[in-house]
């Protein structure tokens, strides 16, 4: 899995927030765990940190691979390393498991010392807003007071506009890539189908399924095959798949018979046994809830009213989840405020999973936008 | 619930098929039900009669009311009626419950007279070609040798054209409304996820629910409401429910909060209170398995060598489950073999769903072509 430009063998690390962090639901968490990785050095005038940031099912290990475990590149491995876009032989580049999380950072699987329990359905609803907030908490744990930039995509691109409006004279540059200002009413109804899935499976019982010895894995499957779907474009499926049969004629019954089943039932069997329920909830929730806009009669131009940073904002031709025309109303209120405002659709088939991918064009922007940040 | 022109009050008709139908799975049912209403009368050289094929959960109420039932308007009471697009005046006008449904015809929650059970999961699976099968038989019974019109929109628009297909000469025209020749991988990948729902569901028992007196009301809920976003067009979601909460402020809990998500889950409600998930699975089978083409190695224009009915084609703009492409692709077939097609892309904001809405421009494309078919 190692290649010359790899960042090569990480480890995470973990920080214990002992600080009280008040919820914007007006829930309290009186401390907390973050696990983070990092990659490069910091230099002395800790002025090249990088903080990236996941989307919906990803986590901390964004780059590099884990010592003696096959397969386990970061899921960002193509975009961060050595002479790579966001390259770690100039930055100092940190992944972090947002809050509310399954992959180590305190979270609703994460026992809670109150209790000696699972945290469950008491775990607290965290907003893109409280995510920024451990960020800050994790930047001054690592002493840097101000990031070069702040990376992310889709829901991690909101959480980088959401730093340039909390905290702008902490962020020099923010890259928000295939991302919106605010789901739909269609993206949340496929939230709300796929968190349905999740707590009408009869092993939820509300939450507490670890107090039950179960997970409610058929919905966890059914919530991720329905958000595969989104994550695909309709043509990159036609081409990967289109109507193929596993067999050579139909099977006339309900087994799986189309390539297309297969893949998607694998996906969802995988993510099922690997994701914890109630974050999968928390996160969609969060993705629900986000708009910046909101307090501001709708108004993205003055929500940003207070940016300081320069953007790269970038979307994907075939993205039908978060489709171009949201990125370019991010970019018109960043242009409403003079904000220098890099912009580019990158021509794409591969939907909104673009952002994963390594397409050569889309690299070399960050490559070039990221070349031109000082440290 | 009764206008001027509405076909009034009409009576379900019942008719016993006692011949056995050889399905193209291979299996054979040895006789069956199906319940068909009519509007309109059949004149004496029997050429004004009009077939309408049903979607997937329409039934063969398609215009008027039930005696004593508010509210139980057909389907497409808009559309059927004297003066109206397909105009009663002139029609003789037939609705089908498909074989395999649940609203009257044989499918899997009937009795099944050589057990004296359920027939559950041991109803055989059906294509849209045993659909037309049964259509035959049915205009047998009412002394019908050749339909002035067939007419169907979404899987109803499907059957349309099987029926040109298997019986050029018994179809003078076809209606053909927001349809396709065939489902993406895309498409197929919803209706997996919907079943998934349903055959994943502790209440399904492999179909044989009910021996267990019970339903699997959670997994056909969870496909309705998948359904009905594919159903939708997002600006229409938008326009109808954007981002409105029901209450004043985020609720910060896991219960119903945004207005889209209160509908789908009313109308996954609603639905799985009324259809049968078996019923649902064999629907969503008769989709994924529609392919004219295929036997032609995927060349529709071959595939409708024998076509003799005149068409007309139509979509709409915001149909994202059936693009106005995919209708493009029928009518270039139709045209390489110079056949006599009408077509029209209507601009319509309601999805999929704009082949049931009263839009002006579709429906004086209707009534003219109906208008110009000669009885």
């Amino acid at each position: 899995m190692q290649d010359s430009n790899s960042v090569g063998i990480v480890t995470p690390q973990y920080v214990h927030i002992d600080k009280p962090l008040e919820l914007r639901s007006g829930s309290v968490l009186s401390s907390y765990n973050l696990v983070y990785e990092t990659y490069g050095k910091l230099n002395a005038a800790k002025s090249n940190a990088v903080l990236v940031c996941h989307a919906l099912s990803g986590n901390h290990h964004i780059a590099g691979v884990y010592a003696d475990i096959p397969k386990s590149s970061g899921w960002w491995d193509n975009m961060i390393g050595p002479g790579k876009p966001i390259d770690t032989n100039r930055f100092f580049v940190i992944g972090v498991n947002n809050l509310g999380g399954c992959h180590g950072s305190t979270g609703p699987a994460s026992i809670d010392a109150r209790t000696g329990k699972h945290y469950g359905a008491d775990f607290p609803i965290v907003m893109v807003e409280d995510w920024v907030e451990t960020h800050v908490q994790l930047a001054e744990h690592l002493g840097i007071e101000q990031f070069a930039a702040v990376v992310g995509g889709s829901l991690g691109g909101m959480q980088a506009l959401q730093w340039t409006l909390d905290y702008p004279e902490k962020v020099r540059y923010a890259l928000v890539i295939a991302a919106a200002s605010k789901l739909t009413a269609q993206n949340i109804a496929f939230n709300d189908v796929a968190r349905q899935a999740i707590m009408t499976d009869q092993e939820f019982y509300g939450g507490d399924y670890h107090a039950f010895n179960t997970y409610p894995k058929r919905g966890l499957r059914l919530a991720r095959m329905l958000g595969h779907i989104t994550y695909l474009s309709d043509d990159s499926m036609a081409a990967k798949f289109g109507r193929d049969l596993r067999g050579d004629t139909f099977s006339f019954d309900f087994d799986v018979e189309f390539e297309i089943e297969s893949y998607l039932r694998y996906q969802g069997d995988k993510f099922a046994d690997l994701f914890d329920a109630n974050s999968y909830l928390l996160m969609t929730k969060a993705l629900d809830y986000f708009d910046p806009a909101a307090a501001y009669d709708g108004d993205l131009s003055i929500a940003f009213k207070n940016i300081q940073a320069d953007f790269l904002v970038l979307s994907f031709t075939s993205d039908w989840r978060f489709s171009p025309e949201r990125s370019r109303s991010i970019v018109k209120a960043l242009l409403d405020n003079e904000i220098n405002v890099s912009y580019a659709e990158i021509t794409s088939s591969h939907g909104h999973d673009s952002f994963l991918m390594e397409t050569a064009y889309y690299h070399q922007m960050v490559q070039a936008y990221m070349h031109n940040i000082s440290t």
